[in-house]
């Protein structure tokens, strides 16, 4: 078989990676090779459990490939031929390339330096719909379920859970939970939604062993206390799956990670890597930094694409800001570029600005709920370095206006003037709009 | 009485004046004085008919200022002093002041052109609280009531009054509803959102006579038909109220509204203007534009306020983007920028780019809203110009997304790859977002 453009991958990385390479180059063959029959929608994995009830509801639909003309293989590839620009496919036999993209994505980390971590019920989350629909029913059996780790993916897992009625305990090793993206007092308002729907949070907690006889039954913690657990969830984090890369002498850092320029190519100038499996640098720092996100992959995806035959984005690809939304109960929490414990690490000299207001106006409006607002400037060159929220579902798309304004160097005093459209049931009140708010806090202060 | 800084008018631009000054400049005395009682939350009029049901409800609490420290004063200003810097008051006698903000705001056109404009039941909408009662009182004895003007204020009238049980007719002069923001598809859009629950809308229709004895019986359009009517309620725009400064001396611009410096300073280095009464000039163009909004108010109270004693923010005030949203029924539509009629008007050479999607990821979960949305780049030069979005409540903060994006001149290839924040519950899918899945569209055919 031949293609212009072969794309190993059908997440969100390859979907967009060919999708963006037809966009841009109509007249190449482009096609996705994956090896699941029906591709999972990433983020959604967690809502299968408690929201959706059903795999069948989480589905990325194929359509959108076929639709724009993408050739599409369900098929395993097992090596690369750089010298031949070919891959050899489990039964397809061998395709050819005139520009391979990587959107092999990662793995979830198995902690096998935990005993008893190969229990039955011991499940980390993968991607695959048959693994998936059996993790369900396992939960749908049980009756206690303990959660281990307290990252996004642990948290949005335990709420899920805890939704089906079940005894739900959260095991995260680190001080607070969801320390990656906020500072203490948003994971503190994280933790305090999260027991006040019954689920026992145990954070600077380490889970010491998994026991039972074939099945888990106890997960034992450091200080000796063992906790009930039919089914366990491990969501200690994900690693890059580089296997396939490695084995072809493609040029892998430090982490793992496949090594990319600005342009999302790889040490060969005929192959890109975008997504989870792609090394991330940090936009304020330029270090390799694991943020392992869908929608970094869609970013990068589209970069490699656009970029496939000739460079026509010129370097977009400037760092990972690490932004991230969630939703806990009925609060939504947000966060994009450093936290004000990652700044001051850093040695950053900065400056907080914070407000607290409703979002909706006046706050007789049904549904109204309170927005709670921090802001993270330089303090010398006034540049916004991060954004944290907390509040209704419209914290969702505000903190992508903060993405923006650090992606564009946006200053305190741009924001404390920038205008925006504000609507009594759509947004906070003009005279307390968040970001300028909290922005002319900041100013105060400088 | 003695204050430094005072503030002529008590809504939106008059609280955010005050509240700047009181934060940038601790020590200075600020006072507000301002006619009502009580100030009605602006945008939130319209709500007060159908969904809040009671004047109370709708109300900017005075502790916004008096927790600020900023004094108040319920009175009226006869005239300004600009010699001796002092006001004469209708109670409290003359005020000397330091500073001077004009934060007048503006009064509803009242159609002295259309004939029995006067006649009893035929409504302007001012802010004015017991006045908003009677009129409410009145729509609620109604059966037939007629909006005149299909702009923001007449749209969210006539949905609020339909919301009572009404028949509801709007008429507007122009082909499309909501023309000054949104392209024909929008506007079309909105009108059958609207005729979907039996409004009747006319457009392209001249109002040219108001019939009845005493009240208002029936409104007769250009065709000669009539339609019945026990309220109108003409919503055909706001002017600037100016009669205060224009008698001090103050220069006003061609539109009556007050002349102001980058900085929103009079032709009296001593007197700002922000909001309503003072002139806006247009992004794109430095055109005078009549853009009267409360976001617009609020934002220009902040460069007075902030500026009040010496420039603080530089040049902040580059125009108006006229940055809208509103919420027709269960779909709101946003805008910021031009639209593609005004860019074409306005001779720019551009490229549209489109996109429509869902509002969550998978669409399976509940509540999941179609996106429509539409991004205008100017060709040569990429950077963004006009945005306009219609779906779920979320595209309340999108367009402010796009709102930065234009004040920072983004181009579509920055838009294309910019990172956001993505989640199952908040957002669209990181393989379909809005913004830049239109950012490629138009990229794809520069």
């Amino acid at each position: 078989m031949e293609t212009d453009v072969l794309v190993i991958g059908g997440s969100a990385g390859g979907i967009l990676a060919a999708l963006s390479v037809k966009k841009t180059y109509k007249d190449k063959k482009v096609t996705v090779i994956r090896m699941a029959e029906r591709v999972m929608v990433p983020c959604g994995i967690p809502y299968i459990f408690g929201t959706l009830k059903d795999t069948s509801k989480n589905v990325i639909p194929d359509s959108m490939l076929t639709n724009a003309g993408v050739e599409l293989v369900i098929d395993e590839v097992v090596s690369i031929d750089r010298q031949n620009k070919k891959v050899s496919t489990r039964k397809n036999g061998d395709i050819s390339y005139k520009k391979l993209i990587l959107a092999t994505g990662s793995l979830p980390i198995v902690p096998t330096f935990i005993p008893g971590y190969d229990l039955d019920n011991v499940f980390t989350i993968k991607k695959d719909e048959e693994y998936l629909k059996f993790v369900q029913q396992k939960i749908n059996e049980a009756e206690d379920v303990v959660v281990v780790g307290g990252g996004f993916i642990g948290v949005e897992m335990a709420e899920q859970v805890q939704l089906l009625g079940k005894n739900v305990t959260i095991i995260e090793v680190a001080d607070k939970l969801l320390w990656q993206a906020f500072d203490p007092e948003f994971s503190d308002m994280a933790e305090a939604k999260l027991k006040e729907h019954g689920i026992k949070v145990l954070t600077g907690t380490k889970v010491t062993k998994f026991i039972g006889e074939k099945e888990v039954k106890e997960v034992e913690i450091h200080t000796g206390e063992r906790i009930k657990a039919d089914v366990v969830i491990v969501a200690m984090g994900v690693k890059p799956n580089t296997k396939l890369a490695e084995e072809a002498g493609i040029k892998l850092n430090e982490k793992g990670a496949i090594t990319v320029d600005e342009y999302m190519r790889t040490n060969d100038p005929d192959i890109f890597a975008v997504g989870d499996c792609a090394e991330k640098k940090c936009f304020f720092t330029r270090k390799n930094v694991p943020i392992l996100l869908a929608s970094i992959a869609a970013n990068e995806a589209k970069i490699a694409g656009v970029n496939a035959f000739e460079l026509r984005l010129v370097r977009e690809n400037k760092g990972t800001i690490s932004a991230f939304s969630t939703k806990i109960y009925n609060t939504a929490f947000a966060a994009a570029g450093l936290t004000e414990t990652q700044a001051r690490a850093e040695g950053f000299d900065i400056v907080i600005g914070e407000f607290n207001t409703i979002d909706k106006h006046p706050g007789t409006l049904p549904n109204t709920m309170n927005v709670k607002i921090k802001l993270i400037f330089s303090r010398y060159s006034g540049v916004i370095l991060g954004a944290q929220l907390a509040g209704g579902d419209n914290v969702g798309e505000m903190i992508n206006i903060l993405s923006l304004a650090i992606q564009k160097g946006t200053t305190a005093s741009e924001l404390t003037t920038f205008q925006v459209a504000t609507h009594p049931l759509l947004t906070s009140s003009p005279v307390s709009y968040p970001i300028s708010s909290a922005a002319l806090d900041a100013l105060s202060k400088i």
